[in-house]
């Protein structure tokens, strides 16, 4: 039942996408203020709400969900931040069309779930509001061709909001990188190994915990993002890992993924939950749903220039959140796990060093700018950063430093791992979505300590 | 010409083992004494004789190696210890045949050069000495399959020394997982990541460094180990990360290898080294070698009851030894990196622990008993630990813990990475090497504080 629903919707959003006049971007050359509108205003859309609420450069014009509770938080932050009241677009799962005609907008920011990232994306660009989405690996390799298109065609801004790319120590690390710390690059690791059980399932009124319900008795990313665990099998989040990789290799600048192969160990780790929650256990109904979902799915992806990159997702075992970054090069490497790092001539010999005062030595100039300011701000403070580089870059009319071909290189790993896994691990081709510009395009992202 | 040599030397070899008469191993019931050789008294070979001259249940008749300095090194540890002199077997290449016929030897220990792995280990069964070997990937498939069918005809005992079996973290692991500490069993991670350059390279004089010769010109494992370096690429070495999970998912005993796939990084590291070294230069020879080895080999493999392994093979560039272990089940995991142990319902929720509690509560009951008798010995202990078990259980005439299965399932490793390599990241499926007997066939690994 769910997955006819999940399937019939997003035939049906695709279809109005297709019919969707396309329309020229009206550029914002040297605007001091962006018209913001969410789409999406749940826990993610509201977290970002409230950092847009704090830059004068932001006015939120619209919020659009067909949640009446979370419309309602929304609101409320607003009012509260002493700002006006914004047009609110609700009732349908296409309010959100009718919020990307409204004039007064500039610019929308997506945070809704996975499978509606690419049709929202799309209309939006197509009606000429720039878009920052919110991050997810693709349902299939034609969405990511999908967004490449309308973005070229369109013109109009995409940036994907890739929030760990701006993580205070990854920056550190791509500063280092940049200063050949660590020589010749040559190996990486990173992933998504987050407890998210208590996210999967909840009791249908709570964001998090409390129960083992999910889907239409489940709320907030339980009511949709569970669904993936139940029908599939592959790396279905590897933003966080792939992205601070891809911008410390330059991926379509200068190199690019090649291919990858998959691994998915058995599924064990939701079922186990249900059974032994409280409010679940072997009878509770959702005992017999058979999770697809590899408990553990790791990912090697080799790019055009030598360089090896191991993801691992890792999402429905109890473990503590770890991204396990390692950095590695010619000189020395940086691992997240054990926060250390060894550097050639600078470690004593064969011991690692605490990372600690190289992450201080080499704190990237953003985060020495703009510390006070991300003070407070989501995942420590990192969110900032990213809202703060789309506005920038917007409001100075220059390419969005993490662009749609960053997106759909990232989001292709999704479906790339999957097909691995269903063929038993054969390897997988990346497509060039930049079509060749990805060998004589520069590196744009964080160069300086402007956004 | 290296590589002619080497070819020539292993053909020859092959060809000899081919000749080489079956013979019947004489059982040793309850002996409480075995007479035991040394095929190589090299660095690792004199490492095993220190431990082997400590027992008195060991009386070693018998060495056997090329290199003169090394012989004279073997008998001054010998008379040092107050023990026997041996027969010494020497002058050529194929002297340990000679050594093979000599009556009183029950046993040898094999430290030779990887390539001499096979036919030594097959000419000793055949001969009916009982057969301690050294770790390496193999040379090939057919290798493997060599050395079980001997094995089987024969039936003479075979053990392969992974020490790293016996590290006492690894048995308290192992321990926990007996006692389901971490749940169903998922995934795992190891390797061997250890900076071997000053291995690779020496001055042609010290064991280790000071100098970037290798080959002919190269001392002790320089002569040998570097040769695979130019020639292959794939994980030369998986035994010190496999061996372990082998032992905790009972490998080849109701759990088997079923395929693995391999990515290899580029190859700078041993370039680097020699260009940058002050015996070394852009104008040395050595600096115009190609070095065909990825720095960084990543392998995946999967296991017929749904657990992921990845093994990391890292032997090339500056970094601090670890074999990077990581042991994760439905209720927890370990990794060795961070020293830390993550038990739902124990540990605090979402943080990590110190592993050394557990690792001390959950100590072995073998490291109980001996770790007096292990103190001093070779890489903190564990030499003591394999050698005893190879000992007493001959001694008993009892099954090798690490048998003839293992070491082939393991040394497949290296030929399946070689070729999945060669074949863009293909998935390789692992010959069953039990011919099915996995099945059925019951863990024996240290189930007790014996051996």
């Amino acid at each position: 039942m769910q997955r006819r629903k999940f399937i019939k919707d997003t035939s049906k959003a695709a279809a109005i996408v297709m019919m969707a006049p396309s329309v020229a971007f009206i550029k914002n050359y040297q605007k001091a203020q962006i018209k913001l509108g969410f789409i999406g205003v749940g826990a993610r859309g509201l977290s970002t709400l409230y950092l847009a609420l704090r830059r004068d450069d932001i006015v939120v014009t619209t919020i659009c969900d067909i949640d009446p509770i979370t419309i309602k938080k929304a609101l409320e932050m607003i009012e509260k931040a002493g700002k006006p009241k914004p047009e609110v677009f609700t009732g349908s799962d296409y309010a959100y069309k009718s919020m990307l005609e409204f004039k007064n907008l500039d610019a929308v920011i997506i945070s809704t779930p996975w499978e509606w990232h690419t049709p929202m994306s799309i209309d939006a660009m197509q009606a000429g509001k720039a878009v920052g989405c919110e991050v997810a690996g693709a349902m299939s390799l034609d969405e990511c061709w999908q967004m490449v298109r309308t973005q070229e065609r369109t013109k109009v801004p995409f940036m994907v909001l890739e929030n760990v790319c701006y993580r205070r120590d990854v920056m550190a690390i791509l500063n280092m990188t940049r200063q050949n710390m660590f020589g010749e690059l040559v190996h990486f690791e990173g992933g998504y190994q987050h407890d998210l059980r208590e996210v999967k399932f909840n009791d249908g009124v709570k964001y998090y915990g409390g129960g083992v319900e999910f889907g239409d008795k489940g709320y907030s990313e339980a009511q949709w993002r569970t669904t993936h665990s139940v029908y599939r099998n592959g790396d279905l989040y590897p933003t966080h890992g792939i992205g601070p990789i891809g911008s410390i290799i330059n991926n379509n600048r200068g190199n690019r993924f090649e291919y990858l192969t998959s691994m998915s160990s058995k599924a064990r780790g939701l079922h186990e939950y249900i059974v032994n929650h409280p409010q679940g256990g072997p009878s509770h109904p959702n005992a017999n749903v058979k999770f697809r979902l590899g408990d553990i799915v790791t990912t090697h992806i080799m790019t055009s220039n030598g360089e090896t990159i191991t993801l691992t997702h890792d999402t429905n075992l109890p473990r503590p959140y770890s991204i396990g970054f390692r950095v590695q090069g010619t000189k020395g490497l940086w691992m997240d796990v054990n926060k250390s790092i060894y550097i050639e001539g600078k470690s004593p010999a064969h011991r690692w060093e605490e990372a600690e005062s190289y992450l201080k030595t080499y704190d990237h100039p953003l985060w020495k700018k703009y510390e006070d300011q991300a003070a407070g701000a989501g995942h420590g403070g990192m969110d900032w950063f990213v809202l703060n580089a789309f506005v920038e870059a917007l409001k100075r009319d220059e390419p969005m430093p993490l662009d749609v071909y960053d997106h759909a290189s990232w989001a292709a790993i999704t479906c790339l791992s999957e097909q691995s896994i269903a063929q038993g691990s054969e390897p997988q081709p990346f497509p060039d979505f930049t079509d060749g510009k990805w060998m004589t395009r520069k590196p744009i992202f964080a160069l300086n300590d402007v956004y």
